[in-house]
């Protein structure tokens, strides 16, 4: 199977496609689409994914998809060496992966993602940066660590759910919440200190996935500092 | 397997779980948890839901489990009785059913429910309305009726990938943009008729899951009533 992943590192559902690909031996292409550039936007792209963002795939070829998820899903099917642990057949564990999965949409992601627009990101797409947004969007962000940290953190082992090894669900989390490192120290050390269980599982997560995970990390103190010099 | 659903039958995502259910002969108790009275908030369900959302399953008095696409994903693996249609084995067609629903969360759901709350429901929940939201909730929701229609409804069948029988996502999809029953005419015809091939869809998704659709969506009229009496 040809498989080319349309991807920015600078994006966490783009880095944890990559990394899923490179933790399960599956050869793979990586396009970098520069969202910075607005090289998502390009007539050439949205034939690839008509919703401009990314990650995209494209399978021989041919077959499209876009959603992280989806790929991500899509791939443990297409490649049998995925270890199980990753999206287990267990239909209860599975259930509840994909459960935590739903719930990232509107809410880790919807906090994490305004927040770094809203305090950080906004001039790169020409746009101011809007405190009070972002500070409700911090909100948001700190409620959704607290209940990943009360509910899927309370179990024996490091992992969500209580596992003994990463899920798909680790994986897409850990990378969004990675996306704090382009924020200011301050702001970083106020959102992610009230919460050592998610520091903790962070690291268990980065441990059990190196050296891929700072591979695919690196960008973003590079993105911080272009960042810092621009305001 | 004893199954209970609590749901609140104005939620789109409740409708498409106790839809789902009873399409496909599953057995279930349906525990109503009205969120115009704030029953999702007690400590009771809280204990089951720690989420405050609706809907959410127990499993034989154990297993709770939230997030409607989770919970129907479930069911789908859970009896083996659950046509194939529904959510297809098949890689390929798997994978696009999964990338419509990862879609919907911040696109289609987050246009429609903000749509309503900020132009309807509001008063409810002893908030004021908000026109100027809505005016952008309306965007979203435009946006994403116009992208289901370019890039979903394109094929020859009369459901999403151009399908001959409706999937999980018509479900979900159908569900959701029904919640307009409950907001004013005007609106609601401004919002829908420049989608005919929309309309045309939901109404093929209503015919193939009759008399079911219509008995889950009958409150949605009361509910609408009753606010404009409010008024």
């Amino acid at each position: 199977m040809k498989l080319q992943v349309y991807a920015d590192r600078v994006s966490s559902p783009s880095r944890a496609v990559l990394l899923f690909c490179k933790l399960n031996g599956i050869d793979f292409e990586e396009k970098t689409i520069e969202l910075s550039k607005g090289e998502h936007l390009s007539p050439e792209y949205a034939a690839i994914n008509p919703m401009k963002q990314v990650p995209a795939i494209v399978v021989d070829d041919e077959f499209k998809l876009n959603e992280s998820q989806a790929i991500i899903k899509f791939l443990v099917e297409a490649f049998p060496q995925v270890a199980d642990h990753w999206y287990p057949k267990e239909l209860f564990k599975r259930a509840q992966i994909n459960s935590i999965l739903a719930w990232y949409h509107t809410n880790l992601r919807r906090g994490t993602l305004n927040f770094v627009i809203h305090s950080t990101f906004a001039p790169v797409f020409g746009l101011p940066l809007d405190p009070e947004a972002a500070a409700e969007d911090e909100k948001v962000l700190s409620g959704s660590l607290a209940h990943i940290e009360s509910f899927w953190l309370k179990g024996d082992g490091p992992f969500l759910l209580g596992s003994s090894q990463p899920s798909i669900a680790d994986l897409g989390l850990a990378c969004e919440i990675m996306e704090l490192e382009v924020v200011d120290d301050g702001a970083r050390e106020r959102i992610l200190s009230p919460h050592q269980k998610i520091l903790k599982w962070i690291d268990a997560t980065k441990n059990a996935t190196q050296p891929y995970f700072d591979e695919f990390h690196a960008l973003l103190p590079q993105v911080k500092q272009t960042l810092q010099n621009k305001i």
